[in-house]
């Protein structure tokens, strides 16, 4: 079976611990797919086959070649997938629902799919500067994007609701367009000509930056931390 | 740096999922030093450099040999301790204080020491056979010993506030008489004479039994799994 491996967490960030604790190189030896942000918050990372992409706040995407590149939370997994998506048309509110015979509540899991979007919904964080905010404030003034008829990959995780905090429980989807334009953190999309795998894990690998003193002395607020998740990265469940 | 690994949740028993899903040979591949319970929650288990010991509920302590059997939820690790303990005295109140400069509150870590015990206070869960009850219901019937004088090992956990789901947040103990013939999860103590090891992980490693259909299918309900944590496996913080 297949690992999903994990640095940093969501409470980190809700913490204001935004300073990048992993590079690109070392992410990479535990997975070709994944997602993640760098420093500061700055965008929404999309790891496909091994590269890695950048959406940055003004819209532009970047791929990023320099792997000593830090980021403080991502999540990656080598690409093996279990099954192929069982249709061909989904959007995000029947995502999970198309999914029901996976029984994928309580487990870790990924789909990866390409297709082509009616419509595709997207938000960028903006790059934060020192002292940091938390995601929490940062989440409250994020470049959104919105774009009809493009294709592209989307790739995302499932995790489950006790996992939310050490990560976003529900769904949790990043885009990248076909001509590398266009790409994001997904908040909504509409999707035909679905074709796609979905990949589940029987191990959750959290790897935490035991060496950075701000995560070790960081105070966390739990209730905070859930209402945070919710307004920054509630996805659908 | 090392992993703690960690088979089933305890949310898993919340929902009545008690039936064993990993050997004690498999999980003994990932550790020699942990803790656990067997299929049915039947009673309370300590491994200490590699041999597996079950505290039952009435009292006696087996030595495991037979490696076929089975447990629903345990966790383990190589020992390579980080530091020598910073104290010759400790009882369960003031263990979180006497370790406060190793900042341990965002990570998991673990303790083993072997001291002279004033007062050790355990409790063991009782075998269940099936249709399960969830842990909650069988918590609030557990047979408690309590002795005075008495000198063994002490090895437990400590998990973050986020993890509180996955696993029991805050401090779990298990004990080990000298003798072996005394043992259980850790109510209370109060030890002197203590010489032993903290050791910090880098990696909680979460694995699931994906395979059980009993724990795909199954419905939790968040707010009644903390408090069952709570009643059930509460230890100090």
């Amino acid at each position: 079976m297949t690992s999903l491996y994990q640095h940093g967490t969501l409470a980190m960030l809700m913490g204001k611990q935004l300073q990048g604790t992993i590079t690109a190189a070392e992410l990479l030896k535990h997975g070709d797919t994944g997602m993640g942000t760098l420093t500061g918050l700055n965008g929404e990372v999309i790891i496909l086959e091994g590269q890695v992409y950048q959406a940055q706040s003004d819209g532009r995407v970047n791929h990023i070649t320099d792997l000593d590149t830090l980021l403080p939370f991502a999540s990656i997994h080598f690409y093996k997938p279990t099954q192929t998506l069982p249709f061909d048309q989904v959007d995000f509110e029947t995502l999970s629902d198309k999914l029901k015979s996976a029984q994928l509540q309580n487990i870790f899991s990924s789909i990866k799919f390409h297709a082509d979007f009616s419509r595709m919904h997207i938000r960028i964080a903006p790059q934060q500067v020192p002292p940091f905010p938390s995601l929490l404030e940062v989440a409250t003034n994020q470049p959104e994007f919105e774009v009809a008829d493009i294709s592209g990959t989307l790739m995302g995780y499932y995790a489950p609701e006790i996992f939310n905090g050490p990560t976003a429980a529900g769904w949790h989807l990043h885009f990248l367009s076909d001509d590398k334009s266009f790409s994001g953190h997904v908040l909504d999309f509409s999707a035909i000509n679905v074709t796609g795998t979905l990949q589940v894990f029987d191990e959750f690998v959290q790897h935490f930056p035991i060496e950075n003193a701000g995560f070790r002395g960081m105070s966390l607020d739990l209730d905070g931390l859930h209402a945070g998740i919710e307004a920054s990265e509630g996805g659908k469940k």
